[in-house]
Formats: structure tokens, C-alpha cells, sequence
């Protein structure tokens, strides 16, 4: 490379892939049809992409939306367009800047919206007070006017065995120090998302299930390994839900490791561990339906 | 100040109040009685104060217990002596440390433990699996080998509701421009502290019995202002909990505001909100008996 | 969806994509060849592709190589193979990774380096002393024992100039609020990534050469949009470095928002901003070669 | 405790200490004296105490000055009163609060100020564009309208040598296991404060001379200890600036780990480090005039 020099002339280049947008719109509902509230929490972020090549490269910005206006525009559809799932809401925003945007061919509108339980108070659900829970609800919509893409998940999602886990008969090279275990602790931060089957379906209700598949199944046999109890997952998933076409999970594995006690004449039955921040091992893959 | 030129001599300086430890020192404890497990996960921090003048100021380590051995320590006295609130393994801890170390006169024991619901899968709440939850109970246990001093603590429970909170009434300068209103969303992430009025007690169960109140009290009347709710929420605690001699909240004002809908012709009666990232109120005071 | 009512029977499913690996593993290099040292200093994320079904279906974990031996790995051929840049270390792990492991077809190798420059002591370059800097050379390297693909970054490097940047002339409809300005603070915290016309070259010089080629440009014109902007700078690059094929770049446009003093009567030149936290607009493209 | 039943009657409380304000106001001033200009760039809170007894226990807002207010008016003040440091702004801002706050007895204000340096581009110093940097200037300043009280820092500097420190003759007890070493790699993010010995001063000179001394001093000696190493600096800082009192440094030791390469038979010669990134030990302590 050259550097500081200024060239004599610059080479050819082109713009190739591109888009813009506004990220981290912070958007609070307020469902008031009478004493009992509701509420949805998301933070949304949209991204257009079209012919912007004079913005770049004469910049000329005739017929380029802002994203202050975007920002905007999420605020303003929200009030009659957010009804219901995030889901539902990103095809919304998406048909109106396709629509609406001169220069607009497509969008891609991305959620994360944080989960709240309605408040316990006074040993009676409350009307208008809520806590906000630990998993999130994600979602990405794309558009180009004609179709949807559609793609949802769950995250944040911090769940952990205390035993009926374990991780042997793998491979030993000159590198290996670890010894077999039949029995460890297992803990998992989910990241999980999938596809559609349908073009439409009751999207909450699947995030729900998925929800509950996740900690139905996540518990319920002896795990070899991350990959198997990641396999059983998207199996319970993929038959609970036929809106679903296909599910990804990425699972780091948060390593629990038996404090070396017997260095001070203890022993340690699984009792003591160090919850180990770093490294952490990571699991991903696509179960399908076959 | 006189930089970069080495000065021709130094002037007298002296050591003034100092600690060293070891911090975050994450612990994991499976308590394995019966098929029915339960668990206890922290992060812990260790300080030690006493005579270590003569590291300072000449590099003589003697006596110093290394933080190495704090750490070890901390995993080591869990085994047998972490069984009940992470206050009383504070105090185990801190007599352990102004006991055996040399140079030790005193200690302080900061913990953050962290809150898991026992996983419900299947329908059935399980033996071995557990989802970890919001907020955090933490400990701060000072001791010198005679007394002990322990402020215990509940963070990062995000609550909110949609109505009964208002602001007016306040004072109104060159430089207020927010109107009064009589109906606004109001949130925060709770920070508590409180300390005791007992030398010991049952620590876990007071714990509980402040999250109760918080929850209880936060939506059960009309809101004028954070500092009022703060009060109240104080008034409850130490009207449930007589261990408890004084309670400090830090309340930030997390504020949803409306968005300016009426620009684009639309009305918004209470439905669209930005939830503020920055800057935020924080309310703080402490509750005390009379 | 069906949820909690364990299905009669599952439906047939299959493992798609699918890779396993180990992230966040802290390496740090220091080479001592002589009194005047130097570091590298590294987080790395392995991630290995391959014939994995037998550990997914079946639980099978014969010939999987254990994440925590890629961790001793990462670590051991550091020793003699990280003498350069983290790419070609890359390059080496990988090789490694496909030939050692029984049923490894393909890795990843991803690295965020940190930079540290040469601690400038008592008026000099001190030999063995260092400060972080901020901004990072990331890199992402694939193979699968015949060819490499390489891709390389530069991330957190937060820049602003406070004049000569604007925003006009842009489509205007029913959301459109804010005003043409031709003079705005521009910032952004450059993120960077870029492929490479050559099979190898001398990785460090191009980041130094991307980096010197982002800060002769991003002040050297006016602004008409972060668009453009990225553009010349998407052709800075290009021209300076021949081996690269074409670049990428994210860039947030963190919103400096001009005060409203003139509600108390003040006037407002350029002067006091609000630095938005939230949102931020984010402009993203690829400049390739013509 | 008593948890969920509603007792008969409250129990008498009254309020503590208390205060409320704003936190994370994010300034940014340009000043633009000519083509070369000038940034500050902070995030500030503010604080007030005061009589605000009514307003907690009968929700009576007479006389409280709005957060939202206290947004406005850093903003507002700022046009005129930010000239120079944060701690003469800091001043700037108490007064204002405690003249004309009617309840308001005392005010305290803190700000992180981000450093950012001129931006080399082209081979020159440019006018107006700037690159981040990352050691932060913090200040807190309090006042009750009579004096202030100012305490300065420095935070976020990230310091490591690779050699000339070591840990050796400390005690051992049954926890032990850390071997004597010395030579290892000293690592820190250096967090200080400091009082002043004097009521007005160049804050900012301050501020770098402290920057260097300490730059100067951490490397130019054996370091036996971090408590040691900590403690020649604040003698060089106390030497080189007369206008401090004393000075305070919070030292977290960043482990690096000689990683044990001769599980693999590879020796390990000061070589290869795991940066580990929990726990970590902290050092500290005040150094005080004698």
C-alpha cells in the first residue's frame, strides 16, 4: 500500500451493495382499551435499499428519504399500524417505505422487543404496572414491495442444568487436555431464530411455543453434547409448530468448572464450581424439516 | 505542575487509607441433596485492609496474603461454609481473612448474587433446571474481627406503569419548559440498599420481603413525583421488616415521552411514546425509622 | 402452535448448517528479541465446519476435536505460528484445524486484535511499555485446506468533524421534519471490513494504509451526506491499496443535535449540541473496483 | 419479615439524606474562534440537596426545580459559562443551582469528559476534525453556594508493561498456590482521583501533568508490586503538582497468564499469555502530603 502520498489520480471504482437507515428507534405502545393496559417495548431499525448512486457519488440527494424521517415514520404507522405482532408491524413499515420512498426498491425493518410480565402486586395481577423480563423477541422483515422474508427469534434467554449433561468419546490429539465427563453442568444463553412456512400466521403464539419448547426439551433427557441437545430442540420445535420452516440456534456454552479443591485436601462432589467468563465454546446450527 | 523535567527530589509523601483484593471471583454452588438440586451463583469481591505500609513504600511483601489466595479462599470456605445467604458467607469469609492474615484488620466482602427461578417444563417445576431472572441480590459485609457490618441490596428490577403519575406543580424558571401533566408513564430500574437494625437475621427472606413491598407499593396509588413513590415504597419496607433500620433507593427517572404526533395531523392520547435512553432523573434518598 | 402436550409422535427432521467452535479465547504474544519488546494482543473465536450428524442425532461424539483442545491449540501454535499479521495466523490455524481434525472440513477464524502503541516515557518510546489505543484491526479468515478467503477489519475508530458537513436537498413527505442544513457536525465510529485481490500480502501495512486513507479523507471536502463521504473514502482506499478488492463500510452517523436556546431568549451559533445517544442513522455500502 | 399480608398500621419514618437530579446530559460544545476550532465534548450529571421534605412525604412540588430544568440550563449555561475546564463549569453550575433553586441548599455536579485528539490527516494538524481518544477527565465539584469542594480524574487509561515487575516473598497460608515470580507482565486501566490543595487552579494543566507522571513513573522502575508501583506514582504526582492534595488510585491488575505450553512440550518462555478476564485483583489507596 501507498500511503500519504496523495496519488496522482484515484483508479475506477463502483458503489456495489448498499443500503441506509436509522437504528435504535426506541418505541413505547400503550394499549389503553379500558382499566387493563397493555404495552409493547421494541427497539426498531430500518434499512432501505434502491438506486441511491448519485447520493454517492455526486451527492445529490434528490429523492433520498432521511432518517430522521424514518424515525419519524415509525412513530407516526405505530399508532394504527402496531396492533399486533412486530412481525406483522415490519410488513407494514416496509409496504409504506417501498411505497412511499422515490429512489426505495426494498426494506428491511429489524426488531428487538423486550418482554414484560404483567406486575404481581398486592397478590393480584395489576392493570397498568409491569416488570420486564430477561428473553427478547427478534425480529427481521424484508420487503421489496411484492414478498416478505420474515424471520423471527428469541435471545437473552440465560437457562442452566446442574446435571444429566456430559462430554466424552470425543477426539484426542496432542492438544487435548480435557477429560471425558458423564456429568457436568450445562448452561446456555439462547440465541435462537427461524424461518416461515406460511406467509402469515399468529406470530406471538409461535414465539410462545418456542418459548416453552425450549424449556420443555432443554432438561428433559441426558445430553451428550450441546449439538444433541440443540438437535432435540429443533425437533420439538419443528413438530410443535408447523408455521415454522426451519430454526436456528447459536448456544454458547457457558463452561461451569469444578474448582480444583483438592489442591487444599477437599474434595469436591460437584459441588464448587468457577462459572467461567471466558472462553466459552459455541454451538450453531439449522435443524430442518427433512 | 511542572511536567516531563525530572524534578531535583521528591516531596515527602505518606500512604494514606488503602485496600487491596480480588474482584470478581465468580462462584457456582450446587447444593445436591436428594434429586432436587438447588443453586447459589455470585460474583464476589474481596478487600483487606490492615498494615501494608511497608509494600508501599519499600516492596517488602511480607505477611501480604496474595489475592491469588483470596480467590482460592473464597472457593475453598464455600464448600462447607456457603449454605444459607451470602451475608453469613461474608461474615465466614471475613473471619477467615482478619484471621489469618498477618497484616489483616479488617475486611469488606462485596457480593452480587445472582437470582434463578427453577425452570418449569413439562408443566412440572424442575429438579435440575433453572432460568435466571432480572434482579440481583447483592451484600456488602465489612468486619474487623469484633463486629460485623452488613448492607444488603436488590438491583436491576425494571418496572413501570402506564398511568397514575403525574409531575406539576414545581417551580418554573428562565429555563422550564416541560409543561405540567397529571398522567405520565413512569419507570425505573430499581437500585436498593439497606442496612440493619440486627446483628444477624434471616437475610434471604428479607431480601424477598423487600422485592414484595417494591412490587406492591410502586403501582398502589396516584404518583406525584418519584421522591413521593420513593417514600412510600420506604414506608412499606420498614413497616414489613423490622430487621431493616434504613433503606436507600437510587430511582431513575427512565422517561417514556410522548412523541409529537400532531405534527403529521394525528393525535396521540397517551399511546406513542420514545423511550428515552439519555439523560435521565435519578431520584436517591434514604428511609428512615422515626 | 401446540404447546405443552407432548405430540404423539415427532415429526422427521434433518441438520442443516451447522458449525462448532470456541470464542472469546485472550491470547496475548510478546516477542523479546532484545531489551525493546513487542506484543500482540488478540481475542480469537475458532469456528470448525464439518461431518457432524452422528454428535447431533445420535450423540455420537467419536472424532469430534473438543473446543477446549481449539483453545490449547490457539494458544500452542501461537508460540512459533503468530510471527506476523493475525491473517496469516489465520491461515495457519486453519490449516492446522482441517488436516488434524477427523472430521473438520472447514474453519473460520475470526480475530479482534487490539492496538497498543509504544509508551512514550520520560520523553521517550519506552521499550517495554504500551497504551491501548481505541480503534481495533479485526479479521475474519475461511478455509478449507485448499484456498483461504480473507477478510480484514477496522473497528471503533470514532471521528468527528465539527464543520464543512450538510444535509439538503432530500425528499420531503407527510413525516419529513427536519430542516436542509449545509453546516452539521459529521460523526461516526468507522467500522470497516474488506476483501483482498491477492492470495497474501503484507496484512499490517494495508490496515495502516485503510486507516491513514480514513483520516486524509473523511476531512478533506465538504460533506453533502455520510453517503458520499463514504464513497471518496471507499476510493481513497482503492487507489492506495492494490491489494484490496473492494471495502465495506458501517457507518453510524451519531446525531450532534444543535441546542434550542433560543427558548431562553439565547442564540445558538454552532455552539451547544445535544451528542444523541439514540437513534443514529447507519449508512452502509460496498465501494468495488469499476 | 412480613410479607404479603397488608399490616394494620404503618410504622413512623421519616426521610434521610437525600438529593435528585440529572444524569447522562450529553454536552458537546464547538468553539469557533476563527478556522481552527475547538471541542468539548461530556456527559454531566447534576445533583441537588435541599428542603425537599414536602415533596416526598405530601407530595407538595412548591419550589423544586425540575430535572428536565436542570437539563436545559447545563445546555443554557454552557453558551457562556463553558470556557475552560469542567471543574470551573462545575463551579459555574452550583451557583446557578443554589441561587435560584428556592429549596435548594447545596448542588453537586459531575462530568466525564471524553479527550479527543486533533486529527492528523494529510500529514497536518487539521482545524476541525478530531479523533477520539480513550482516558476520560472526570471531575465532580460540590458546593452549597459558600465553597466548593472539587475532586478530579483520570479514567480508562489502559497501561501494561511486559516485564520489569514481579510478586515474590508474600505470604503463604493452606490456600496458597501462586508461585514466586520475578517477572511478569504488569497490566492496569488506571482510574485516579484527586483533591486540590488549592481553591482555583489550571485544571486542565493539572489533569495532563498527571497524565505523564503517570506515563513517566510506571514504567521506570522494578515494580515488586502493584502497591508499590501505585505508590511511586502518587509521589511524582504530588512532586510535580503543588496544586494537589492528595491523590487516589483504583488499580485493577489485568492478569496475564503464562499459559502452560508444556502440557504440549513447548516451553513457555515469557512467551504466551492468556489475558485473563476474571477475577482480577484491585489495589487501592490514597497518597497524602506527610
Amino acid at each position: 500500500p501507498t500511503s500519504q502520498e496523495e496519488p496522482a489520480m484515484t483508479v475506477k471504482v463502483k458503489l456495489g451493495e448498499n443500503n441506509y437507515g436509522k437504528a435504535d428507534v426506541r418505541l413505547f405502545k400503550v394499549f389503553r382499551d379500558g382499566p387493563r393496559h397493555d404495552i409493547k417495548d421494541m427497539q426498531v431499525r430500518v434499512a432501505v435499499t434502491g438506486d441511491f448512486d448519485a447520493a454517492h457519488t455526486d451527492g445529490d440527494n434528490t429523492g433520498l428519504v432521511a432518517t430522521d424521517t424514518m424515525r419519524n415514520t415509525v412513530y407516526a404507522l405505530a399508532r394504527d399500524g402496531l396492533t399486533g405482532s412486530i412481525e406483522a408491524f415490519g410488513k407494514h413499515l416496509i409496504t409504506h417505505f417501498v411505497t412511499q420512498g422515490p429512489r426505495v426498491q426494498g426494506a428491511r425493518v429489524t426488531f428487538t422487543q423486550h418482554t414484560w410480565a404483567r406486575m404481581v402486586s398486592g397478590g393480584q395481577p395489576h392493570d397498568h404496572a409491569f416488570v420486564r423480563q430477561m428473553p427478547k423477541h427478534t425480529a427481521t422483515v424484508w420487503g421489496d414491495g411484492q414478498t416478505f422474508t420474515v424471520e423471527s427469534g428469541l435471545e437473552e434467554l440465560y437457562i442452566l442444568k446442574t446435571t444429566q449433561s456430559g462430554w466424552a468419546g470425543f477426539h484426542r490429539d496432542a492438544y487435548t487436555t480435557l477429560p471425558d465427563t458423564e456429568d457436568r453442568i450445562l448452561a446456555t444463553v439462547v440465541s435462537a431464530r427461524w424461518t416461515y412456512a406460511v406467509a402469515d400466521c399468529d406470530y406471538d403464539a409461535v414465539w410462545t411455543a418456542v418459548y416453552e419448547a425450549l424449556l420443555d426439551t432443554f432438561p428433559d433427557h441426558y445430553s451428550p453434547s450441546m449439538q444433541h441437545t440443540l438437535y432435540r430442540i429443533g425437533e420439538a420445535v419443528l413438530t410443535r409448530c408447523p408455521e415454522i420452516e426451519r430454526i436456528h440456534f447459536s448456544f454458547p456454552n457457558r463452561h461451569h468448572i469444578l474448582y480444583p479443591l483438592e489442591r487444599y485436601g477437599l474434595d469436591n462432589p460437584g459441588t464448587i464450581f468457577h462459572a467461567d467468563a471466558e472462553p466459552y465454546g459455541v454451538i450453531e446450527g439449522w435443524v430442518e424439516r427433512a
